[in-house]
């Protein structure tokens, strides 16, 4: 379907990028999870010839926990799951791409509204048991009557192991669909856990936005869901930044449809039969991240920013965000220069405590800088040679405190300018 | 003089850049500073066959301020500065570009300290009255010793007006020189206040660091001359940025001689007498400012962010540099698209209070978005013709309070990337 020449539309057509070469070389076979069933369908929202829209129905029962933007602007969508994650209950999740459904004022609330109404009708259930995500145009109204007549179909033809079609139905300038998959043990049970994100940073033409969804057949109470989502998040998506830039519409969902043979139910994330389970979906988590960093706009290196000896985490965490931001060091990684300067410079503007005479830098393991000054015993072409790899190690050291954390990011290069400026010329 | 094949020598020649398309349209004459000489000569540091060291003298009673780096990992030069700028007195300064002597350790310290006793020698006065500043390289030792055969020959032949040629000494990636001047009036005296500086961003080859300055033939103490000095710059150099990257050299400087015709010896920067001056430094500052940000590396469009309606000035300062260090708003301008779903982003990511429904955008004066929504009257062809200039202003009214501030920066452009990423290949 191809209807850019019709007037009134604003249909585009995405010519697919190639393929990052940072991509992951397999994409694991994802098994069903018990009570999910997907399915997506070629609405028309703004893309032609490719799926644009993805339908999740949940069996009764299931649980909702979700995390989002902190954008003080944030779009429509993300105002109406925070209010409707109280009841900690879903039966639909209605993702789209295409159209971010942000700044779009009391239209965008109403389309919102609409949307969740037209899936719940399909669906048989209330319209507060309807989660939405949108990614793609900000600031365009968007047309949420295109979902009235694809809304019965789907769930007519709903399947329950269409992960890798869901993944591809919310792409925008993705490059590759991203699913992960763990298997964990609550009790006696064997519980699945399937994810599936898409492309973060703030992406091409005027497409945000990072989105991902987890399902589970665990059976666990909405507060305990809540708790364990945030606690997985911290050091997974929250640890990864492609520019710095916030969307306006940043959504991770965890549904458990608590279906899984003998699984007890559990009310407390303190419980100690979760300890599997945390640990599973912090892995799946972290897997998605990653594909969101080697698929980041223009990405050539994918960037791993070690910070260790900080007085804090927390420290750690503001220093190896101040070095994954700078512009300088991932032009610098991108140019394959082991440029140490510049991750001092970014060491001393992330305001954190810091001494330069107790700093010392590592590139691809080796160490190019010790206790503030050039490392005596610096191999120029050791370090050239792991420059050169598609996957950069930088490690600081501040010797100062106990605090440690890690950070993923890519390079900045000319591709990242081409995506985001040249779109017009 | 071209030494780059010499053993132990790490001398580069710099092609000149072509001239930023948004340089200034001429450069202003220089007049003489009472109780300033100047003079500038090619010490070989790094480079080839330009000067490369500027020495600044200035008579007795010569008062001097200074504003530093926030870097917690400051060069050598810096914690010099600020070590000795406690007497206030001033005799001389010595700036060289081609090496930063940053994370330079005790070496950096001791090579400061010989420059510092070079000069002192040459001048006739005490090192401590000598204020240095480095710019180029991080982490490689400066050899102070090639400072030793220049400066007699630099304090016998300084003349008192060379501002320009001080300007281009320590230029490193800079396409050209800058330089501002302005006079005032302190009761019945004339003064003159002259500024240079060098460009802001972290910069190419290694090289980094925003250096300017000023000097004055007016007779400030030295308390009242920092104070004048630090509320010059929050509005001036505070309120640009070329990639948020701060350098760890960023220096300014106020020198302030006493020999002006006249001029009472003014105590206080709360003397209603210094209205004039102040007027005339905050000019000259933000002249210079405006050229640095015109300099930009790569830069092609000098970019204007003005926010008002915020719930204080601080918070339009942050608000307003969250817009202009994002690289999605920087690329979307350097695409010449008004791209105001990428401003709402970064006002939403800025963490400031901020209400999508009462936030309003303007490019190049013309409103796109009003009220959570796009503006129904934009006026599209007019906006593709403002964003075609070289200087386009981004303009939000938040509609929370009376918080105002503007911010200058530039575009990011492929050309940032090859000058910071490509020089290794």
């Amino acid at each position: 379907m191809d209807d850019r020449d019709k007037p009134g539309h604003d249909v585009v057509v995405i010519s697919m990028a190639a393929v990052s070469p940072l991509a992951p070389q397999s994409t694991p076979d994802m098994p069903a999870v018990e009570g999910v069933r997907l399915a997506t369908a070629e609405a028309g929202i703004r893309y032609a010839g490719r799926t644009d829209v993805l339908l999740a129905i949940f069996d009764k029962g299931t649980t909702v926990a979700g995390v989002f933007t902190r954008s003080k602007c944030p779009s429509a969508p993300v105002e109406w799951c925070r209010a409707h994650l109280r009841s900690g209950k879903a039966r639909a999740l209605v993702v789209n791409s295409g159209n971010a459904n942000a700044f779009t004022g009391k239209t965008g609330r109403a389309a919102t509204k609409l949307t969740a109404e037209f899936a719940a009708k399909a669906a048989g259930c209330k319209s507060s048991e309807v989660f939405l995500a949108s990614t793609g145009v900000i600031g365009e109204p968007l047309d949420a009557d295109k979902f009235a007549p694809v809304m019965a179909d789907l769930v007519a033809r709903a399947p329950a192991d269409d992960f890798l079609d869901a993944a591809k139905a919310i792409m925008t300038t993705d490059t590759f669909p991203k699913v992960a998959t763990a298997r964990a043990r609550i009790g006696k049970a064997a519980v699945t856990i399937n994810g599936i994100a898409k492309g973060a940073g703030m992406i091409a033409p005027d497409m945000a936005t990072m989105l991902s969804f987890v399902f589970t057949d665990a059976a666990i109470a909405p507060s305990a869901l809540q708790s364990l989502l945030e606690e997985a998040v911290a050091d997974t998506f929250n640890a990864v930044t492609v520019d710095g830039d916030t969307s306006t519409s940043d959504t991770l969902m965890l549904f458990a449809t608590g279906k899984a043979k003998d699984c007890p139910r559990l009310a407390r994330a303190s419980d100690l039969r979760l300890r599997n389970f945390r640990r599973a979906l912090t892995a799946v988590l972290a897997n998605l991240a990653e594909q969101v960093a080697r698929d980041g706009e223009g990405a050539r290196k994918l960037i791993e920013v070690v910070v260790e000896g900080a007085v804090s985490k927390t420290s750690a965490r503001r220093i190896a965000l101040s070095i994954a931001n700078s512009p300088l060091v991932k032009t610098a990684v991108g140019g394959e220069d082991a440029n140490w300067g510049r991750v001092v410079m970014a060491v001393g503007k992330a305001g954190e405590p810091a001494d330069r005479d107790k700093l010392s830098i590592w590139f691809g393991g080796i160490r190019v800088a010790h206790r503030g000054a050039r490392d005596p015993a610096y191999d120029e072409p050791a370090v050239t040679a792991a420059m050169k790899k598609p996957e950069i190690s930088i490690k600081v050291a501040l010797g100062l405190g106990k605090g440690r954390d890690r950070v993923l990011t890519c390079d900045l290069s000319k591709e990242y300018i081409a995506i985001n400026g040249d779109y017009r010329s």
